[in-house]
């Protein structure tokens, strides 16, 4: 068990911390979806956040806390691409230099995006190097602050303002959200919702979703204790890969997660076709987790109303067309 | 000049009266395309509308006022898609028949979802037959109301409550808006959005975007009276081919217009690529017309804060990964 659990006080902080530097993305009734399902579907589209994924807001949370006189060693982070993404942009806001440590698989257009972004790329080989160890040399080297991708108190409540912002909207829309669905990998996202969810809209109940055999949230969770995914093949959700939720995110999942679901490769590529035919949004694999558990039945709607977060997009186009080639038809 | 044209107050009177039907959608900054044009750019993504166009906002405003006596005859409607869609929508959610003409080559997903929505479609040869002759022969046997696509009061006051979130939700947002950007065919969305935003922002410039070949409202307010423009080529902007505006338009952007742009059809591919990759979004050809202006530099930025509407999402997936495959750097 972890220290210093975040608090629903620290999402709270933490959003007014990055409120102006993030966009306050909207929660959008998608009627037809809704229609077709039986019940209420709410999208909260953070694929349309600065950077196209969540990440910037822990990242610009973590990083607003550094102290001053710290801030010019720069920072570190390891991540497969939306982190990177999210971290190389808070550091461009905030003046400070970033290194990233990337798996030379990530998606080209992460890459891509993070080099834009003025952070330095150094890369490792996802299959022979541990990329903690390889951001651990960098740090020896050349000093500064490391911001892990999920398993940090700021980091979670930062992405708890999700939850704030869809308990709020849901609110001014006159509408009782029975659940929020969100993607899982180490835990950050659902994490930081489920804890802002449990103070500011409590009779909700929240739900992770993960790839199959990336589901070590849902095997912690059934376990009582932390516990891997026996990780055997990659999935298309580049996004989600992490084998096993943080100290932090689980500690917080016991206690606020309802359930823990998980949905194999094909449900995520029509998850992706349909967010590209009827949502007329570019969600990437990952991103499209929950929205995959929606429609595929593995959480079925039943007159319910819920959330979904679509937690990023950041697709390549090579991605986006054989998806939406293998499953053509809303 | 038409007899009645319609007021900033009955763009009030739309907004009240189709608010809850529809989605108010956001306006989103995107911070990342300002700092590449140099300037501020505030999208209004109306492809996440209901339908997946602004369609169903003039289309409901104008068969609201349709008697109740009247409305058990149901509605009639031309369209390539766009109107379509939103005018089966209203019927539907009015419990009202829609007959829809439609262009034997319209673009598969437009007429698919006009039919899923419960409109019966009438075929006619775009080439060869006259659209509205074709409604007017379907009025004669059935009966029912016309809801033309643009030249239309209540359609255009309903488009107007576009810049009517705009104007609120810039001001919001601390922005003053140098200008607003719209797609133009028949010019009823763009000459709302002008009558709308002549109330709420006086001081903003709107200007018209339309496919070279297609420029009509261009050439007319050259003329000073309707002009057509030379149709020569078909434009992959199937919704923006009307060859001139209507009077109420027209009528309306002689006195609100600031400006009238074209663009060749390249630049529209390379938004829609542009707008998959970067912003995330999935904008049809025509519905990215406003931001190809902006991304060509048809209309150079130069430290201006401007809104661009994204006024639809109907793309095939085959037009979708074409414009991807040409353009595909971002």
């Amino acid at each position: 068990m972890p220290d210093v659990l975040p608090t629903y006080a620290d999402c709270q902080a933490a959003a007014a911390r990055i409120a102006g530097a993030i966009v306050r993305t909207p929660l959008l009734e998608n009627v037809a979806l809704g229609q077709r399902l039986g019940g209420r579907v709410f999208l909260k589209p953070e694929n349309l956040q600065r950077t196209g994924s969540f990440k910037i807001r822990g990242a610009l949370n973590r990083m607003l806390q550094i102290p001053p006189d710290l801030r010019g060693q720069g920072v570190v982070a390891f991540s497969s691409g939306n982190h990177a993404q999210g971290v190389a942009a808070a550091a461009a806001l905030l003046g400070m230099p970033a290194t990233i440590v990337m798996p030379a698989d990530a998606p080209r257009i992460k890459r891509e995006n993070t080099r834009a972004l003025g952070a330095a790329i150094v890369d490792y080989d996802r299959a022979r190097e541990d990329r903690e160890a390889v951001a651990a040399r960098v740090l020896a080297e050349k000093g500064g602050t490391l911001i892990k991708p999920f398993d940090d108190a700021a980091i979670v409540a930062g992405q708890g303002t999700i939850g704030l912002e869809i308990a709020a909207d849901a609110a001014a829309a006159g509408a009782y959200l029975d659940a929020v669905l969100a993607p899982c990998s180490g835990g950050g996202l659902v994490s930081g919702i489920a804890l802002a969810m449990a103070g500011a809209s409590p009779g909700t109940k929240v739900l992770s979703v993960e790839p199959a055999g990336y589901d070590g949230m849902r095997l912690s969770l059934a376990a009582g204790q932390r516990t891997a995914a026996h990780v055997s093949t990659i999935s298309i959700a580049d996004c989600l890969m992490a084998p096993m939720p943080g100290e932090i995110p689980f500690a917080l999942a016991r206690r606020h997660l309802s359930g823990a679901l998980s949905i194999d490769d094909d449900a995520l590529r029509r998850a992706v076709s349909y967010a590209v035919f009827a949502l007329k949004l570019v969600v990437e694999p990952g991103g499209s987790a929950a929205l995959a558990a929606l429609l595929s039945g593995v959480y079925p709607l039943n007159g319910k109303t819920v959330a979904v977060v679509l937690s990023g997009g950041n697709c390549d186009p090579e991605t986006l067309s054989a998806c939406c080639t293998a499953f053509p038809a809303p």
